[in-house]
């Protein structure tokens, strides 16, 4: 009576959505189960998209020919792009969203999708056969059969809540947690954890005094992160407000510390490090008198607000109180109070770098569930995982990013190689070619693999085409054209940079760091009429992406040589090519690690933390190099 | 810390949305304590407000100053005004609305309201003290105090819901249940009971075959629930489809009895008998080989689509079987397959007419707690709570409807005097006098009430002014002008009714039941230049409020006599003073009902059933009447 499906994805949060989303979009019959459908891509946390290195990433979902960009540039309240005064490798875009039409938006995009069913309900069960997953069992009864499974259950794996000394179990406030799968698995063998993260009070706006706050509007031009150029947002634009934390503030937190939960030892699970509640931050940084804190508008309409940087979860009136004490809220009120969950996790070294189990096949993992923290690192791994799901129900090749192509290469292969003791967020550190990683050309280095998977539409390679085109030939302009003195020196020394002595090339001009491409655009009037030719709807996106191409070529090709070299090792495959436990010329942490993660390349094994580049040489002589 | 306030309301349903704007607008201090704060209002099951005498309703609600109607107005997707074949106190305003509008619209209306707090968290206990309310404690621990409490908790108070033999806590798919608090006022006293009700399934609209429906469209006439002319619907006209069982769906339905929480004895709550189960249906109209069901959209844009007409807890196969032998639906897939939740509630004559408990001052129950079903009904019992929890708190008089004013008297009458043994549901066979109960002058009847108590603004008043000073202009240029056969003769000829001999007053013309206000408009042509002077935007509603003045003035003075006569039974009180027990002249059924009810007045003792017309006799005799 039910079909028999090609993929299943259990959860619909970001994860979720993009993985059934990636499969049906592919052409594999998909059904996406979830315990509430008014709920899709829910926004657990802070109402905000993107940010440094996960703004990146959502551009690289977009440009494979994911959602998370267009959802968020239709739903967007506020829209910048941080880090503009460091080099473009740093861009990163971010935007406030509306937390309900978010949610929303992604619906009425599931339910545009062919090949994709969806049914609300509770999976407890996997149907498991020799070590391969067969389908699942929900929590109303029913049985779905499917080749390939995806698993996206968010923090919601025997989810357990806490706010001072209260406990909850849930999912999130007011929604149930997820029961029996996490203990299942671990039956059956997988290593599972215990993290933890936190959430911050919501304040009702009405009783905010804005008069001592700091606004923070968005920006003037309305970037975005879909490629696409029409995606955009009709909703009203709002600010959010910046206010701080100070002395009386933190004594105030402090006396709840013997109910907090973190500190008493009820909770277990360790927290993220880089989103530290309030509680960590005044005793990580005793030092600090005040931290800085946002808030942020929850939509375009509500009068609620995200209080961004004071996640806690102390008791209620702890919270209550000490957010009395900080400017402008002397007199506001609480929605709803801050809390933290803890939640299980799977150790992700248990994931080939398609997000296929090792010990189970045809069974995936994205999100949350791998340890990661943070909605864009859950939607990639969805994105990836659903791709994964689909190639492997059609017998098709492995669909694997490498660190030098994206973040979200970097992303899967810190999770699967080095695992995680904390959960794990995106940062521009983590990735070694950051240069090559930039937001700008998401699409150049990802649109032609969406394209070739079949994700990415042909209207996508044909902005890419027109882009490169019009970028190369900008390139090849500056490149050629050569500028008199007379007619830049006015410029240059506006802009506190040497006058010229001689003409030299355009592009020289405008690889000096104090002078913009859009600066010389005005005084070189060849270059301004030879512009007119690129499309006016993308002109400030092309005429960019010249620029750095221009500023940074000398960077970029560094980059580019190092990944090249470093290619080599990444190619020696030795997949099962060594007993490590018989290896007794390596170290024995290194013949532990090893034996456990099983790297499938040179180049894996030696970003195994604990693998030293003595081990790997050991390993190269053995191979014969 | 926290403020003490004079109304907190617990659950924010439609009774609890209701109750909390009432006593915040009338200038409680209030709280609104709700599990999840983006389900206000949530629309459980059918997508729709009104219907048959429950329109009425929330004409009534929208009169005194409510809100459901303004809220439905402005996302309803289709309006039809039903029974307008029969006489006009038949009429009843219906109106699909998009659910998840609904929900936020709610929610915007909500926050725009001074005096009115919102909460996030779940009530687990009522701080009681010699018999008064003094508040309430959440799970997460804190203690709102409050003068007055009023519980809205719907279907969430220990709620188990049934799919098959599949069983789930929780107060709606995917919501958790709400603990503790029935059992703490079972401990206290109160009689509680189970009750169920259902839902059926929900449909991928894309896989519907609408050739082989029927399509309902919506009245072309945008007719809608408020009197405030300005309130309407931005959103897409949607149609609705209609389809119908037969012998094989009920065949295969029949299959699954063994297997149903209702046939096997599992769910001990009885349903609603007026809102039954497709299992009930066939079996309680063993002899009907096919029932109507409808197709009902979602929503403005999604393609989900509600099966109303096909509740069933039958196991979900069985369900999905039968519905794919549905025409239109052979293949239909389920988003949410339909379910039955059993719950408790509180026998409703423990409270008196103004919804406050008679065991413990200060609290009110609204809603389906009180062994009601639907939106409306909950709604307007909100209101009436709300209301009177605010007197209560000011010290001012009791707020209480009559059975000749409101429909919304008629149901808290029943409630509190009849208690109930199945969900209770409004009909307009409930209302002694339903000529007076009309949708069109529920503004008449309740707005200036509205008023005085200052609920209803001034504006109101004035539209209601308005439009009475026209009406009975109106009425009195029909009741003086002489119409001569030669004007309208041929009119009443084509409309088939007797032609004038000589001249008549226009009024006899439009109570003839052939002939309409409007169908004389035109010949008659001083009528004509008359209605000129009607305000425009108003003028359907003037007319037609004087047409129905006009056709119905006998039957509307019949029952305002026999209301009057009746009125004086319900003068009589006799609150305290009667020891029933020692009466040995009443039956002994009588006794016992009286004790438990102790009936305020002659009229309501009246209407308990298993008190006589003999048992009244012997009571006024001991009066001395
Ligand atoms: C309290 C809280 C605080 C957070 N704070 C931060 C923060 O400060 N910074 C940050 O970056 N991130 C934060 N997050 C994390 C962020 O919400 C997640 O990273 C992100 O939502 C993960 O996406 P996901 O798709 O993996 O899982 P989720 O968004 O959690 O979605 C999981 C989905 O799966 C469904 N589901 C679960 N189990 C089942 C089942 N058995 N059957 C069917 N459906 C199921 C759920 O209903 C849900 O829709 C926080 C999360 C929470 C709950
Ligand atoms: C499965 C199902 C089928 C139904 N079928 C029909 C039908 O066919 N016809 C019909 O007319 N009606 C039907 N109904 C009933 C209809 O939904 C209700 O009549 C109406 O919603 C009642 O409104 P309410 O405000 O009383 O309660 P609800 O709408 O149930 O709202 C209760 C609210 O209180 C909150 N709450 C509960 N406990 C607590 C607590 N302890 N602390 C804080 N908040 C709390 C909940 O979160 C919720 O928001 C059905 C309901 C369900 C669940």
């Amino acid at each position: 009576m039910l079909p028999f499906y090609d993929v299943i994805v259990v959860g619909g949060g970001h994860a979720g959505c993009e993985a059934a989303a990636a499969a049906a979009n592919l052409g594999s019959k998909t059904l996406l189960i979830t315990m509430d459908m008014g709920k899709y891509a829910q926004m657990s946390c802070n109402p905000a998209i993107g940010g440094i290195a996960k703004g990146q990433i959502v551009r690289e979902i977009d440009a494979l020919g994911g959602y998370t960009g267009i959802i968020t540039d239709r739903t967007s309240i506020q829209f910048r792009m941080l880090n503009r005064s460091k080099g473009p490798a740093m861009w990163s875009p971010r935007a406030q969203s509306d937390r309900m039409r978010f949610s929303e938006e992604w619906r009425n995009e599931l339910e545009k999708i062919e090949n994709l069913d969806l049914w609300q309900d509770a999976v407890i069960h996997l149907l498991l056969e020799d070590g391969v997953v067969k389908g699942v069992k929900t929590k109303i009864g029913v049985e779905f059969k499917s080749k390939t499974v995806v698993l996206t259950n968010g923090t919601f794996l025997n989810g357990l809540m806490h706010i001072g000394r209260a406990q909850m179990e849930g999912g999130r406030i007011g929604e149930s947690a997820s029961y029996f799968i996490s203990d299942q698995l671990a039956e059956a063998g997988f290593v599972t954890g215990r993290l933890k993260t936190g959430t911050p009070v919501r304040i009702d706006g009405r009783t905010i005094d804005f008069s001592k706050l700091t606004e923070q509007e968005g920006d003037k031009e309305h970037y975005k992160f879909s490629y696409l150029p029409y995606e955009k947002s009709e909703l009203t634009q709002r600010s959010c407000w910046i206010t701080y934390t100070n002395e009386e503030v933190h004594k105030t937190l402090e006396v709840g510390f013997e109910d907090s939960p973190m500190y008493n030892g009820t909770i277990k699970g360790s927290g993220p490090r880089y989103c530290p509640s309030i509680e960590s931050k005044i005793v990580t940084f005793a030092e600090k008198l005040q931290h800085q804190l946002f808030l942020e508008p929850e939509g375009e309409t509500t009068v609620e607000y995200y209080l961004n940087g004071f996640s806690s979860s102390l008791p209620w009136d702890v919270q209550y109180k000490a957010m009395q004490l900080i400017p402008g809220l002397e007199n506001a009120k609480i929605f709803r109070p801050g809390y933290a969950i803890e939640y299980d996790y799977f150790d992700p070294t248990q994931l080939y770098h398609t997000l296929e189990t090792k010990m189970i096949s045809n069974l995936f993992f994205a999100g949350q569930i791998n340890g990661t923290t943070g909605y864009e690192e859950a939607a990639a791994q969805g994105l990836m995982a659903g791709i994964n799901a689909h190639q492997n129900a059609h017998d098709l090749g492995d669909f694997v990013l490498n660190r030098d192509e994206a973040y979200i290469g970097v992303l899967v292969d810190d999770l699967v190689t080095k695992g995680v003791d904390e959960p794990y967020r995106m940062f521009t550190s983590r990735a070694e070619y950051r240069i090559l990683l930039r937001q700008d050309d998401a699409d150049s280095r990802l649109t032609p693999k969406g394209f070739e998977l079949g994700l990415a539409k042909q209207e996508r390679m044909d902005l890419l085409q027109e882009k490169l085109k019009f970028r190369d030939e900008i390139v090849e302009f500056v490149s050629n054209f050569s500028i008199k003195p007379q007619y830049i020196n006015e410029l240059l020394e506006a802009k506190n940079t040497s006058p010229l002595k001689q003409g030299v090339k355009l592009k020289d001009v405008i690889s000096r760091p104090q002078i913009s491409i859009f600066d010389v655009i005005e005084p070189v009037v060849p270059f301004q009429k030879f512009l007119k030719n690129i499309p006016q709807d993308r002109y400030e996106e092309i005429v960019q992406s010249a620029e750095i191409l221009i500023k940074y070529s000398g960077y970029i090709e560094r980059e580019k040589q190092m990944a090249d070299k470093f290619k080599r090792l990444e190619n020696i495959n030795i997949e099962d090519k060594f007993d490590y436990e018989s290896i007794h010329t390596i170290s024995t942490e290194a013949r532990q690690k090893l034996t456990k993660i099983k790297p499938q390349t040179i180049g894996q094994a030696s970003r195994i933390s604990g693998v030293s580049p003595a081990d790997i040489n050991v390993l190269l002589i053995m191979l014969g190099r």
